[in-house]
């Protein structure tokens, strides 16, 4: 999507592949929203330390850095002996999967490509193959977002107020997002609109990614405080609500997303607002029969006890971008502890629907109609 | 309440008077979590100052603390001279009035210091009788929120976990608090029970002040999000609910609190968890015939878009409490706004009792039993 560089507006993705040097280039996500940075991986190794540091996070955008990694690695390989490739494949592989071990992305996103390089006879048709099916992943993964933004750009008409919660947004895909791709499309079609974005404490997406996106992208915008939507939905001021998801049960239409979805979700059910979801179906898991049964992780308390920022007086209106380096302060009681839960899950009954890159689906006939949603036994 | 001053427990008052040295003493609240201090005006201006510059918040405090300011001023008059006694005392109330123009508490309690001091027939009957009013002014707020901890405690049984919104607790108030006067009263009668302190954003009053509160009275408690309640009471981790009330409307029972108090009723109610509201007489607005009649207050954006810290490592478990001066960074993206309203409405139909000094009454039985609360047409 668009980046205001000093000035000058260009598109980029949140991640690319420099097939010259060979190299992966990737937003540093960390800097943001107060510092724009372009980093490129060297080799495999940086890669994989670029997904462990969370230079880049979020499913789509983690999936094809690891796809591009893989083919990063295989591509250095010099010989023509498929035995030792295959071996010295694995090994990227392993580093790779291993700088994010909880994540399914990564690992999907590289057996794909794997998948795709065992049409090559040679070393070289492989590495090529590789390069190639890295690819496809990203502009897939763009293709994906790109239609739920179709499918969901009907939701928004002109003079609509949406709220939205964390970052679902390009930055944590490989470009448009999923919860942000209705509102890039509506606004490629001339509409006017709205958004609230949470500041979704503890870790501030909304506040910094989110609104960082929306400003670059010129859509009006401001952020509220988490406790400040019920207020604004009394008083009429929401109509609309699209969250991301991380995780989708196919089998019950819950969905697990950053913690205060849920929130939300009771909020816009009292109120007659619809709350949409919006998901890649990569993140539908089809296993699981409970939300009870999605394990909550519980973050490290210093996130709620305190927050991090730039430096800056509570007076300016607009701290430059390069207002200084980002430092945590501890907001909270020095001798209290918090409890983290990242993440909540939204029964089915709160959602409007389930937006998806093949159409929108009420959250409860998600399993009857599972063939349209790429399930197979 | 309990404060532990570099390892010894003693007892203080939010707001106290030094009749030796004529000096109200007051808790320097803007250091807190981080600092402990105690600050002594040396004349009712510098009294004044304090209630402007928020070194004492509360409606209760600030009430105190207008009472001893008037006093104070009243007692460095000299002279015999009641007419010109008469016109330095309306000078001193001014002052004092002006330091929180939108504020009742400090006007109602000097208005009850005044009408003691006609009692007297000389300047120095009347200094005498303006101090006692003051003092008893801070004892009647204190006894005020004993009686709401009687009523209260009833409510909290051993092995609860109790939530609470923002600081309605003895910083606010002269001791003791609303909100928190059924927690010290219920850990009195040696009930053990766990709090979860909302982290009330964006002022984190619930993060600072609250969990400060407990952590000097021991009481076991956490730090969450905002974000985190109602996955919380999702699984049944939350049973109770104790917040405060800056408004409360007699007429309909609806309460007026600080931002996200709304929010946290909704999820309450959904998950039939008791929530009450805990209130001193005097925030019972008589007059208003709808909630939607409360102008809610639009505060200045900065707070939504940073955060007021103790610069610090994520990875120190406890900073030192003098670990450095409080700063202030941003958070959000430099070029967003934020929305900041800083109160919400709760409907009646959400709170399960209004608990006051004189017991705890159904929010919508407040009106036919306005006697009882101390109406007077």
């Amino acid at each position: 999507m668009n980046v205001n560089v000093r000035g000058r507006i260009r598109h980029y993705r949140t991640v690319t592949f420099n097939p010259a040097r060979n190299e992966v280039l990737l937003i540093e996500q960390r800097l943001l929203p107060h510092e724009f940075k372009i980093i490129a991986t060297k080799n495999f190794r940086e890669t994989a330390t670029a997904i462990h540091d969370m230079i880049v996070r979020g499913a789509g955008a983690i999936g094809a850095t690891a796809a591009y990694g893989l083919a990063q690695g295989a591509l250095v390989f010099r010989g023509q002996d498929l035995t030792r490739f295959r071996r010295h494949v694995d090994a990227v592989y392993q580093t790779l999967k291993a700088a994010r071990p909880t994540a399914v992305d990564p690992v999907n996103a590289m057996n794909g490509v794997r998948a795709a390089m065992r049409a090559g006879k040679t070393v070289e048709q492989q590495q090529k193959l590789a390069l190639a099916a890295a690819g496809e992943f990203a502009n897939e993964d763009v293709a994906h977002c790109e239609a739920i933004g179709r499918h969901g750009a009907k939701l928004i008409r002109s003079g609509m107020k949406i709220l939205t919660h964390c970052n679902a947004g390009w930055l944590a895909f490989v470009d448009v997002g999923t919860a942000t791709a209705p509102i890039y499309a509506a606004q490629a079609q001339g509409k006017k609109f709205h958004v609230f974005c949470d500041e979704t404490r503890p870790r501030s997406q909304g506040a910094t990614l989110t609104a960082w996106e929306l400003a670059q992208q010129k859509i009006p915008h401001e952020i509220i405080a988490d406790n400040a939507a019920g207020h604004l939905m009394q008083r009429g001021e929401i109509d609309l609500v699209i969250v991301g998801s991380d995780r989708t049960l196919g089998r019950t239409g819950e969905v697990a997303n950053k913690i205060g979805t849920y929130t939300k979700a009771v909020l816009a059910k009292r109120h007659g607002i619809p709350f949409y979801a919006a998901i890649p179906l990569s993140t539908i898991d089809w296993r699981l029969k409970s939300g009870s049964d999605i394990p909550i992780e519980e973050r490290q308390d210093n996130e709620v006890l305190g927050a991090w920022g730039v430096e800056s007086s509570p007076k300016t209106k607009v701290p430059g971008p390069k207002s200084g380096r980002r430092i945590y302060v501890r907001v909270a009681n020095p001798t209290s502890r918090a409890r983290n839960p990242g993440f909540d899950v939204t029964p089915p009954e709160l959602i409007t629907g389930i937006l998806t890159p093949v159409g929108i689906f009420k959250p409860q006939d998600i399993w009857n109609r599972r063939r349209e949603l790429g399930f197979s036994d």
